[in-house]
């Protein structure tokens, strides 16, 4: 099925990907994990978005997100994803040839959740590498670095 | 794997559901469609949500979303969710014996996205059937009726 001409540059981002990331919080202690992330479409202008991460070694379950990446006009992304922990985020930003920057335009939390009040996000896609970093502010902290993964397509 | 017992209440959802349902909003014209949802978890404190809709008889995709259910204490669900179209959404309620009604605490919309207030979520969980209907206040209008429909438990 051809993907949609609106998301027509996302498509290196398509197939799944697998590898290791490393995370740290000023409130947490530093932490490795395996991830696979996997970008898929229907045909629709957008792709559908999924991510499972696990302790490294133990392969215990960690974290998951899903959502959606859409394009509504040429060179700017539009990120919508849900989180296990209560967290929804809207992101936006520019794809820039293999380099995407988004940065959270709304987060919202359930009352029950740990509070986020930003989230950034940057994507570089080299062929069959993708790597990311994320940077967040919650639980009080100012903005800084939490996440960054280094993953490798498996599969198409 | 068990169920983790913070969301026990929740294991009637568990499995793959399919069905039709039938959608209305002031602003289009009537549809029916095609539906599965589906309920997973991987033993942490929540259920993985996935639902695609199809238009009845074509096939075609329609609509998607996914999410994560939580329950943080007795009685009280929470539930986040991201659209293909751009919104997210934090839901939370009551769930009385096999009635889960979720209200929207927080909307949130990406740039392009059609603005939507408000969302409501009735479910009814009867043995194998699973039956939801569906409230929201969207592009300027009230909040009101959008989609009802029933489901089918095609596996656990």
């Amino acid at each position: 099925m051809p993907l949609h001409p609106d998301i027509e540059p996302l498509a290196g981002l398509l197939g799944t990907w697998s590898g290791y990331g490393h995370g740290e919080y000023p409130t947490i202690e530093p932490f490795d994990y395996e991830e696979t992330v996997e970008f898929s479409h229907v045909g629709k202008a957008f792709l559908f978005y999924t991510q499972r991460s696990a302790r490294a070694g133990t392969g215990s379950p960690l974290h998951a997100e899903s959502g959606f990446w859409r394009m509504t006009r040429p060179g700017w992304v539009e990120l919508v994803i849900a989180h296990p922990t209560g967290i929804v985020e809207v992101d936006e930003g520019r794809l820039d040839r293999n380099t995407i920057q988004l940065r959270s335009t709304a987060v919202s939390c359930t009352s029950s959740a740990k509070y986020v009040a930003e989230i950034e996000r940057d994507f570089v896609v080299d062929g069959d590498i993708l790597s990311y970093s994320l940077r967040m502010a919650a639980v009080g902290q100012p903005i800084c670095h939490h996440l960054a993964a280094e993953l490798r397509r498996t599969r198409s």
